[in-house]
């Protein structure tokens, strides 16, 4: 996999606009020769790895900026190559200048993702760690945060390996047996294999599922909210936003849906999408208003029913909650009804499960959070269990247990050794995607261009 | 003017916004102890400056990310104090944890400009250097970017400096007389004072007359750009354009106009500001469409006047031209004329000082290019000559020749030593403001308020 890169990338590794200082990140074999070409200070090229140096960088005789230069030497670096790091002021016009500069020296702009690709390439990091250095950089809550830093430090990769290592084994055992093919000798004992396939199903199955829970972290918990207007959804997505609600917002690119607001709760993130579907008791049982929003309730993994105390009788209550189940049920969504106003109008009925708060005063919010982070499982984001975050790895995943299927098929019925090291060899390869030791020009294309420049 | 600064500052450095890395800068004497308390790696305490530590920032036992440690060691760093840069992921969630966890450990937010200001105040730079920092920051062209340079690296102080030196020699003599006083002698000699006085006035005067071309420098070049609708207005601004338009509209906050457009030509900012004044021959006669295109004229370098070489006669151009002439000649602007579309319809008379172009096929725009530089002096930008950009160095001056004029008059006339003392006092008292000799907190509030934060 080890390949030597030719050329040196340049790019600038912080963002664009007005700030302090900025950093531009030259990798390659060049990378020193070309910074000494324009730096005016120590000779750079005779320096150690992991130093800073002050000086200027200059066209000609026009000095563009003061900077420090910031040295690393292959392979104590990010990409495994030299890499120098130039500190300048923050300003776009000297940016620019400098970039130009290098540029001319001979080094070239750098495309999307190409420094981790490079990381990548020279064994710096396996695949699912590279996916993950851009999964941390636009994490946004402390769940999304724990997954991407638990992935990009091999978390999950390690574990892969060990799958992989089995299989292996057991793989070349029986290409021995294809050797031997004519003598009808089994040196892969078939009861070890199918325990150990077994095991693998197991574990892969465990991944697969864990997916819908890495989804949710990654991209936050859909919650349809539903009711009357007026009710109050807007004083309590108000009351249930906290200072990290501001992060997310802040953030330049993130792809919101404007009629979407997101909900930081204990360093989960939740999507609350307002459904105008549910405005009238009538459009419930009106097929074409339970149908526009159910389409919703479909892809929510929490339903939010809201209704306020003063104003709703049980009568009509039960209705709208005994359809609302039907469908939350069906679609595998977890059932929150909230009664709103209830410090102004205690209910004159109790009702099992109905949660009671006043979003204006704030009362009984906790109880609300606890039942919306109670939808999402918990107990697997806390516990040490590996989570599944990508949907690529979830559909390499699928394949491989898939394979698995076909190699347990095979055990368990007159199937001859080559078949077996087939599919034994497939679920080698869907693994082996995740992590990389299997991979194209354009799965990487793929992946890597979904960063941004200079990482 | 050293200054122990007790508190341990923090802030981001690099711009918001998605990058690949984001920079978070601590200043003090505790900045070593406290990243030392986050930091899992070497102990930051015990290496040198200058170098960079590959390490994971925790809270508690809670990975927040892998990042590298840059360390300046007291007074080998911009402050002169202990300095850490931490570069971490280009995340806002990262980043955000990691500055509340070092708040935590006792670093407190920085104020905007405050890193500047303690370099200042340590000595690291004086006033006129420090403010040229925000300036570098800000320059989006060639020339307000060398000026900045130039004033940063403290040409414009070295000047300053020369002027001071010389008048507190003199001033140490009078003080001199005044302590003989009764003997009526004369340390200081008349003459040479009188010759130093004129060559400061000379001097301060230069520097004040440069302020005008500084200005333009930093802010762009204003011309009014005046002619009929139709005329190719903007054509003609679409052809100037040249790729260093894009990188002055790029940077986030720079403030604009809408209706003025900013060019670039060979490194000087010109903003060209469109006029609806001149739309139909009449107004130009009737007083108030004279009036409202005046207005803008009186705060312009260059009025720009554009024709239809096809629709113009010539009668009706000497009419216009005649009160351009008369107005621009008031208001010490350029004049510019110009014929567009002149290749279709050459002019059947030729006028003196008339610019016959073609804005469409882009034909003799150099000489339309060459005639606005012509209206700046360059010739002072490209010497060595130093350049006022800064109103505030502007005022201080015009100060300082008042006191010198005074000092002048005290030398011409039978005024005592102590009065002719308190005038070179003045005069000094002024020139150490720019440079920063003598300051107040507000005029220190003032100055750094304007930086960003993080600088």
């Amino acid at each position: 996999m080890m390949q030597q890169q030719e050329e040196t990338i340049v790019a600038l590794a912080t963002p664009n606009g007005i700030g302090a200082i900025g950093v531009i990140r030259l990798s390659g074999p060049d990378a020193l020769k070309i910074i000494n070409r324009v730096f005016k200070g120590k000779n750079l090229e005779e320096q150690d790895s992991h130093t800073i140096h002050f000086g200027t960088i200059r066209d000609a005789e026009h000095i563009i900026d003061e900077v420090l230069v910031s040295l690393f030497i292959a392979p104590k670096s990010y990409t495994k190559e030299n890499v120098v790091e130039i500190s300048c002021h923050g300003s776009k016009y000297i940016i620019d200048r400098i970039i130009k500069l290098l540029m001319k020296q001979g080094a070239r702009l750098a495309k999307a993702g190409e420094f981790t690709l490079r990381a990548f390439l020279n064994g710096g990091l396996d695949l699912s760690q590279a996916e993950a250095v851009a999964d941390l950089i636009s994490s946004n809550s402390k769940a999304s945060h724990q997954l991407a830093m638990q992935q990009m430090r091999g978390g999950f990769s390690n574990e892969l390996k060990l799958l992989r290592e089995q299989l292996i084994h057991f793989a070349s055992m029986i290409e021995l047996e294809l050797d031997f093919g004519e003598e009808d000798v089994e040196f892969a004992n078939r009861d070890d294999l199918r325990r150990l396939i077994l095991r693998l199903q197991s574990n892969t199955s465990n991944l697969i599922r864990s997916f819908d829970l890495g989804n949710v972290i990654k991209n936050g918990v859909p919650v349809v909210i539903a009711g009357k207007p007026n009710v109050g959804k807007s004083t309590l997505l108000n009351a249930l936003l906290n200072e990290e609600r501001a992060i997310v917002s802040e953030i330049a690119g993130t792809t919101r849906d404007t009629i979407e607001d997101e909900i930081n709760i204990k360093g989960i993130t939740f999507r609350f999408i307002d459904t105008a579907g549910i405005r009238k008791t009538q459009d419930i049982i009106e097929a074409k208003g339970v149908e526009r929003t159910f389409e919703k309730i479909k892809s929510s993994a929490v339903v939010m029913y809201l209704y306020d105390a003063s104003e709703t009788n049980e009568e009509e209550l039960n209705q709208i909650l005994e359809d609302l189940k039907a469908v939350s049920n069906e679609h595998n969504s977890s059932l929150i009804v909230v009664a709103n106003k209830s410090d102004l109008h205690p209910l004159n009925y109790k009702k099992a499960g109905v949660i009671e708060i006043s979003a204006k005063d704030k009362l009984n919010l906790d109880s609300l959070e606890n039942a919306l982070l109670a939808a999402v499982n918990l107990n697997l984001l806390n516990s040490d269990e590996i989570i599944v975050t990508n949907i690529r790895h979830l559909e390499a995943l699928q394949k491989t247990r898939e394979a698995l299927d076909k190699v347990m098929y095979g055990i368990d019925n007159p199937v001859t050794s080559d078949f077996l090291a087939l599919d034994i060899k497939q679920a080698l390869h869907y693994l082996g995607e995740i992590v990389g030791v299997v991979t194209t020009d354009d799965l990487l294309d793929n992946i890597f261009s979904k960063f941004c420049i200079g990482k």
